[in-house]
């Protein structure tokens, strides 16, 4: 905070109620809140019968995103989508959100209402209270974080373990858009073939995800039993290496199941990429990845498709160990490689 | 992340399983905790009958503190007793923390490790389990953001209205002391006069301080009536003024009784300055300030002192909305000013 220019914003984005304006743009009220912003904490009631969920997720800026390529919109839409997409793999139901902030200097304030504007849109779309929060400054970068709480229904908890021998592997929507989309932001300058059309719909699945809330909310009160849930965020493989892991398990996936994004297999097939790569390993997909007990997949498959939501079979649990193979459509079989362990730190995303 | 050395160095952390280095260091467990670290959510069970609170607070490198000043032990403790200090300014009682770390290349293995460690013993202090969190690359400076939860007894909930003309003010411990210190690290090369444990005290209570989560405690357990609370992290003049503003009310604050610490009005004394104003004035004292029926201010005395708890009368809540007064020692009064409005945007600070 050196130059005294930018300590004039800040000043004045404080004495002109920052709060205030940001107010309006976070129009969502729940029921459960008795003191949202404004105070030293939020407080609320929790509802009885179920678990109390929580998680938190930072975006730096270079690392996560860059202003070029994302409005301010997409990245508070995307900030707190990513979020709402975690409480959606435990199969809850998000409530409350926090944005803590810290901005370099000259930032501008319409920068700021955008990307309210677009946390705002989000949370309003599922319901959800922004309740605090933290505005600081920041030396060089934008750094965003956002903690998303949530409620399970009743006692029903869907976590990375649970998953055994002979489960149906589901995933919700498709599968490889954004990592292409990244590419495609990322890469401007090269002779990419294909349809406009198709290039922004792969781009916006990377900067604009929409979390899989419905589709949770759907299998939390499916009597379906769901064995383990995760989110799709370091990709397909790694995050059912995940579940694999937890579960002590293996699994079995087929290629010819696998739900390629048809803009992803247009485009792969004309600049000469292979697809399936982007479908495998693709991640910040923020699709749902589920096992089911086999005999409750008629079932599953009628609820979706009764609510419209895209959904498919992609493989099977099996018994082999922290083993996942690939049956090509060719009939061949490849083994999949996925790292162990918790992998946190998670860098370069985005 | 364009330094490929750096980006081995976060690599191997995750790795070696940076999550697993740090469970040992956060060893609390709370009962009601049914998942923690390790899935896409913490999961957990609220107590029923009182409220949930929760709280978000951001640390940037540069703004907030420096590698150079703190130690990352101290820094850790900071991170998290400045949360706890926000729950039990609330009158409640802190259950569960998230950590949200954003790391500079080059950042030392021991770094990290000591400045969990230092989480880990705020946490352990006050049966706080750290339960998830976000590990990310920075391209620059350090960022830390910590949330906090917390649960109230019963339906007791202390918020920054509700202070009444005629209430006690109180407040915790003594002030000035996080000020001074700042100043003391700030400007080492100026020839401070004074004891080397005065400086180390004042030092200390800038970067180490304690929350006063037995105090907050205390009055949610009391029979007396507390009206409002707030901890002093912007002045207690500032943060009297957020309690008045809430309240529809104004002050009258007692020189005589203002606990400033010894150790400033040592310090102050020696170097000529005015130890009033860094009582007055000095932000990130997480002590408390409250209000209280005057009818009820014995009973408070009497158990803050059972339980060696210093606490201070410092002065009145009046009718005179939004307008503050200190009567001096020498009998004059004097208008103090502080600004309306949140200000959120807490810069500089620390």
């Amino acid at each position: 905070m050196k130059n005294p220019e930018n300590r004039a914003t800040l000043r004045q984005l404080g004495e002109f109620g920052l709060i205030d304006r940001f107010r309006t743009r976070l129009r969502y009220r729940s029921p459960q809140v008795e003191l949202g912003l404004g105070d030293d904490c939020a407080a609320y009631r929790a509802s009885s019968g179920g678990f109390q969920l929580v998680t938190t997720d930072a975006l730096v800026e270079t690392v996560h995103f860059n202003r070029g390529t994302t409005t301010p919109e997409q990245l508070g839409r995307k900030s707190i989508a990513v979020n709402l997409s975690d409480i959606a793999s435990m199969g809850g139901t998000p409530t409350l959100a926090l944005v803590s902030l810290a901005i370099p200097p000259r930032t501008p304030v319409k920068f700021l209402d955008r990307l309210y504007s677009g946390m705002g849109q989000m949370c309003r779309r599922y319901r959800v209270e922004l309740v605090g929060g933290d505005t600081v400054a920041s030396p060089r970068h934008l750094f965003l974080n956002v903690t998303a709480l949530g409620e399970t229904r009743k006692n029903r908890l869907f976590t990375r373990s649970g998953a055994r021998p002979g489960d149906a592997i589901w995933v919700t929507g498709t599968l490889g858009k954004s990592a292409l989309g990244l590419e495609l932001l990322q890469r401007p300058q090269k002779k990419w073939k294909g349809r406009a059309g198709d290039f922004n719909r792969l781009k916006r699945a990377h900067l604009d995800p929409t979390p899989r809330v419905e589709e949770a909310r759907l299998l939390a009160r499916s009597r379906a039993k769901i064995t383990s849930m995760i989110d799709v965020s370091d990709g397909l493989v790694q995050d059912l290496g995940h579940i694999c892991e937890a579960s002590g398990v293996g699994a079995r996936l087929e290629e010819w199941q696998l739900p390629l994004a048809p803009a992803l297999t247009r485009v792969c097939t004309l600049n000469s990429l292979n697809a399936l790569s982007y479908g495998l390993r693709g991640g910040e997909e923020y699709e749902l990845l589920f096992t089911s007990r086999p005999e409750d997949v008629k079932k599953i498959m009628s609820q979706f498709h009764q609510a419209r939501c895209p959904v498919s079979v992609v493989g099977e649990i099996t018994a082999s160990k922290n083993r996942m193979i690939l049956e090509k459509t060719s009939g061949a079989e490849e083994s999949l490689r996925f790292s162990m362990g918790f992998n946190h730190f998670k860098t370069g995303k985005g």
